[in-house]
């Protein structure tokens, strides 16, 4: 047993759909959560850049004596984990290592698609995380950043969304993928959209699988907090307008949690 | 006379609008650049973060040994130049003051739209300077944060960019608006779609407007450079792909320029 809270975070407030998954099955646990929401997004930055804000987010959570650090953001997990994992001494889980399985089953064709920012989708790490579980797995990627900006403005079934969805599904549809991975934490509020545009898809998202994961490494080691109705703490370093609608949209049925701000740059 | 360079700065790239309108009018100064292109955009965040991002940049522009200061980004201008003026002893210049008088002289009707980010509009700091100027003036605003999204992803002409622009400037038209204020600066890069829109709008560029105020107080303080093949520095917080990608989109025809990467935070 370990009481310790798990430490989450991500660029902006998009990983508390992780955090939604990861309290749906372990939900005696205390989870501290961080959202860069003074400098999201990520995704359309340098992997320098990325690398840089992502050890200041980790080591932030490492000061905050978590059991483990969850790499929430996509981006991070994608371009920042190998640098991390140098770094630091506390345990990390990024979104993508115990996912491609998941994703690998639930293709029958093994034509996969994977849809995520700019940068996760030049890193390749969704590739490789894919061919390494089965080398013949067929691999079509495609950036589409303008969605985060489209769901952080809750534009979730606008005909204009449904336009530009389509238009970065269409390169994916015509390479006959049968599932899509959401790669990227924003996503999952988009499912609805996607299953009107292309209701064939199975759609995998990976807060899903990171989270089953995290239940099996805390089992395995014996960490699970077992705390009865805990207490989250949620910080973000701009507390702005955005952020605080953007918290009722994401964090709807999230209970027991105090809000903080942070400047994460001192 | 004064050779010393004059400094603009803007959250990212869009001040580049600002920079070109004020090399076609004073071709003989230097100007020393600075895109916060790593934590661009500031739009959506908090005045309290607008703030301290605004004075790191107006800092390191005046360690640098400019001769004023232009605050390029609207954001900016309209919540953080009060502030600024307070911490700094050299001259600023934001984009609003002096484009009030211009967007006015621009409308017959006398109606005149306002189109921004979401801090800018939520300021109110247009309707201020517009109501300074003239108390009748009526003034609507409406905050439209995913143009610059579509704007940095070069999607000028793209159906959807048409589809959501139709649906910000809808309200405002509907007020018969006769002007409207670019109140962002990368919404000059969508003055063709605009004109398609809406072809009988008079469209203000306080791009302009600020080039020809910083123009006449160059010349009433005896502050112009006059010199000949002015080399130019432009200085990103994260030269990313995304950065050097428009790059060429806002600083083509921009000449005898020389790129640098800087980290503000330190």
């Amino acid at each position: 047993m370990d009481k310790r809270p798990i430490g989450v975070f991500d660029s902006g407030i998009g990983g508390l759909t992780v955090v939604k998954e990861i309290l749906r099955v372990l939900p005696e646990e205390r989870i501290i959560y961080l959202g860069d929401t003074a400098r999201v997004p990520w995704g359309t930055r340098s992997k320098k850049i990325i690398a840089l804000f992502s050890q200041q987010a980790a080591s932030f959570l490492v000061e905050k004596r978590v059991k483990i650090v969850v790499v929430a953001c996509h981006t991070a997990s994608s371009v920042a984990l190998p640098d991390l994992r140098k770094r630091l001494k506390t345990p990390l889980l990024g979104v993508i290592e115990s996912s491609a399985k998941a994703a690998i089953e639930a293709s029958k064709s093994k034509r996969i698609g994977i849809m995520g920012t700019s940068a996760t989708i030049r890193s390749g790490a969704w590739e490789m995380a894919l061919r390494k579980e089965d080398p013949k797995v067929k691999v079509f990627s495609i950036a589409a950043p303008l969605l985060v900006s489209l769901v952080e403005e809750g534009w979730f079934n606008h005909p204009s969304t449904a336009m530009i969805l389509k238009e970065y599904l269409s390169p994916l549809l015509k390479k006959k993928i049968d599932a899509l991975i959401l790669a990227c934490t924003h996503y999952p509020l988009l499912v609805s959209l996607i299953k009107k545009v292309s209701p064939d898809l199975v759609l995998v998202n990976p807060g899903r699988t990171t989270a089953l994961a995290l239940r099996q490494f805390l089992k395995k080691e014996n960490l699970q907090g077992k705390i009865k109705q805990p207490l989250h703490c949620f910080y973000f370093t701009d507390f702005s307008l955005q952020t605080k609608r953007n918290l009722e949209r994401f964090a709807d049925r999230l209970k027991n949690v105090k809000i903080k701000e942070i400047d994460l740059e001192k």
